[in-house]
């Protein structure tokens, strides 16, 4: 018997929390993105609760209409946990205890000092002719059942404990179709307008196309994902590849960082492109923050070995702070106002002559929603590049959103003027940025 | 004729970024959350991509099982937006134009300086049965068809223009079974194990009751969610009033904050409780973060008005700076290291003596994956607190998780270490705390 090849996809995420708004079901959206890169198309994903007939009646209706499903939730110990029985139900298969997993989940409980009381053993449990699927980092065991000629996997509802499980016990038996071929690639951009980048691509993203080109805009970041998918030739391997020149030529200097397909947020990408640039250089970067509260400091130092490049900086929430951490005189923040041109520069120029860093970054500004005015309205910052060894840039940016969105648009302004600078290219007006 | 109350919904999302992965789905959870908190329960939800079989079938099958139906996204302009035609196939209708749809749609685009195109019109179709439901924020208009005896709401997939849609058309709408009551209320708890908290509160969280309780553990902060369902009555709202007396006592003084039901992560309203209690005390606080990295001032900045009680701090991410920033004696660092109980004292009391603020709080610590050493290990962090007017309290953390938990959970403990001492009481051992 030649096994069924899994061209396409159904995913099943369960639990009362998800379907009261509790808790955001992020299990889809990963085991979606790792279907996808395999060639294996999605064709549904489906929620619901901790309630036997809905878990039942779905995995039927799911497993009839894919030959593969991937389930999360309901392993644990709870009377809520109904998903083994669910298999076996949908299966005619009885429950037995397996006796490696039963040893394995008391050793993990041991090692934390715990029991394995009776409740915790139901964790051990699995229909007779399904086979289990260890789990590395926690206590509920996983399970791999075959429903008629469909695949079904169930993981536990923790991405921590259902990740590693999909990596190392699943991903190897999923059968994609070896004739499909699937290619997928991300590019980056900034201080560029979604609408400019989009006409620049609009010749390149034509909807039924097997190698097609989306655009995201993320706080001032566009993420642009090529990707060809169909039979396997060598043609569309070279269409491919023609996309992504043609994506890169359209991008110009605006283009800062390339990746396979990614779960970081984009501003990881460009605080990882700053601290590369950073450290090819030798050099290093302080900061100096009102209106972000530290969130730059935050977001570079997100990436582990940061130290190497990122020193450290200053958050100058009041105005007291700027003069006594930032040496900004009192007199320009009294003449021209701690949301001004001279006010970023002094706190960049303050922070480089404290830290002895190559470079410093000022970020200030109204983030709102509250303290807005004609002149300066929510929304308003000013951002200072500082160098030993370059002109200094300062520029006025009216970012929208809302109070998180101007504080995240201000970081990723912050960090594309230095790139830019780092780089030796002039990126012109960017994106939000006011001219006076 | 009496229109069918809506006792239960489901909720679709469609688009091929949330079937591919692409994009988090966050509406369904949103919207999961809105139905609940009016008593109306989600039996399920879907998602799929923008495929009009798909679209269709499944429509039609929610439709048939639920008196009520929202989905979300498909509404846009682009050949992939294919809701409207999929309620006309649904309902065996016909698209026409809007006029005051279109008038509208030219308006919005107009004050962009955008023209409206044939393509842009497309937004302004609608079944010719169903109601259009205004977009103030953004240029696509929802639907309200009725198929069969269901309502079935079709919103815009951004949730910028979903949320005060829903809040303006759509909840309006709602018919939520009047003899049915629903209540809820959140609490706040630090400083606590999972644990331990679970086996307090065991007797009051009785699966199958109409009074639950329910927690979940986030970064070192217990949330734990009351919820009265069922017949409207006295006795419903006297045990609901029990449980919540049951919970604070169970809680003790390591409950810190209480909320109806919030959208906002649980350490929101950790920063909220100190931020409040300082500004009870008319006190100011002062950060100094190393592995931390600028975290802890942001989380606080992200509370609008938190300038009145948070001076600034400083990252003194390098040794160096520990020393130039907050004074911390070079032989401090050598003698025990950067992570120390002596030098998060130093570094704390630099801060306080700079700042001049009434507290102030230090973090350094081993975050990983790097780093780590058989006495240090990775997750090791030394917090203190430190205060112009009380004894200081510095404490040895070993936090569990990756490197973004290790950072999270600094910023929750060294928060709750405020919190406790603001208040007056003393937390005894925290979570995760380390006595070595």
């Amino acid at each position: 018997m030649i096994a069924t090849l899994h061209t396409h996809a159904a995913i099943l995420s369960t639990g009362d929390e998800l379907v009261m708004g509790q808790l955001q079901d992020s299990n889809t959206r990963w085991l979606a993105e790792r279907l996808t890169e395999r060639g294996i198309r999605v064709a549904e994903g489906a929620v619901v609760g901790d309630d036997a007939g809905a878990l039942v009646a779905t995995l039927r209706r799911l497993c009839s209409a894919a030959p593969l499903v991937v389930m999360s939730g309901g392993l644990g110990a709870t009377d809520g946990d109904l998903t083994r029985q669910a298999v076996c139900t949908l299966t005619g298969d009885t429950l037995i205890t397996d006796a490696a997993a039963a040893a394995s989940l008391g050793a993990y409980l041991r090692s934390r000092g715990r029991e394995l009381t009776a409740r915790q053993l139901r964790q051990a449990q699995r229909p007779s002719r399904s086979e289990p699927l260890i789990n590395s980092v926690g206590t509920a065991p996983g399970l791999h059942a075959v429903v008629g000629s469909t695949d079904l996997f169930c993981l536990p509802g923790p991405p921590g404990e259902l990740r590693p499980m999909w990596r190392d016990h699943v991903a190897p038996l999923l059968r994609p179709d070896p004739s499909h071929a699937v290619r997928a690639h991300l590019l980056y951009a900034a201080g560029i307008a979604e609408a400019d980048a989009a006409d620049r691509l609009k010749a390149l993203t034509v909807r039924g196309s097997d190698v097609t080109v989306n655009m995201t805009a993320s706080g001032g970041i566009l993420t642009i994902r090529a990707r060809a998918e169909g039979l396997q030739t060598a043609e569309l391997s070279a269409r491919f590849e023609q996309t992504l020149a043609a994506v890169r030529d359209a991008l110009g200097r605006h283009r800062f960082a390339e990746a396979p397909a990614s779960d970081a947020p984009p501003v990881e990408a460009l605080c990882r492109a700053v601290l590369e640039a950073l450290k090819d250089r030798g050099e290093t970067l302080a900061t100096v923050e009102s209106c972000t509260g530290g969130m730059l400091g935050q977001l570079l130092t997100a990436i582990p070995g940061s130290s190497a490049s990122y020193s450290g900086g200053l958050v100058t929430y009041s105005n007291e702070l700027k003069t006594v951490f930032a040496s900004v005189p009192a007199s320009t923040l009294d003449a021209h106002g701690a949301v001004s041109r001279q006010t970023a520069l002094a706190m960049a120029e303050g922070a480089l002559r404290r830290t002895g860093a190559h470079h410093a970054l000022s970020i200030t500004g109204v983030a709102g929603p509250d303290g807005g005015s004609a002149e300066k309205p929510v929304g308003t910052v000013w951002i200072a590049r500082v160098s030993a060894s370059l002109p200094a840039d300062v520029r006025c940016f009216r970012f929208t959103g809302d109070r998180a969105d101007v504080r995240a648009r201000s970081c990723s302004g912050a960090l594309t003027m230095l790139l830019f600078a780092l780089k030796g290219a002039e990126p012109g007006r960017l994106l939000w940025q006011h001219v006076p």
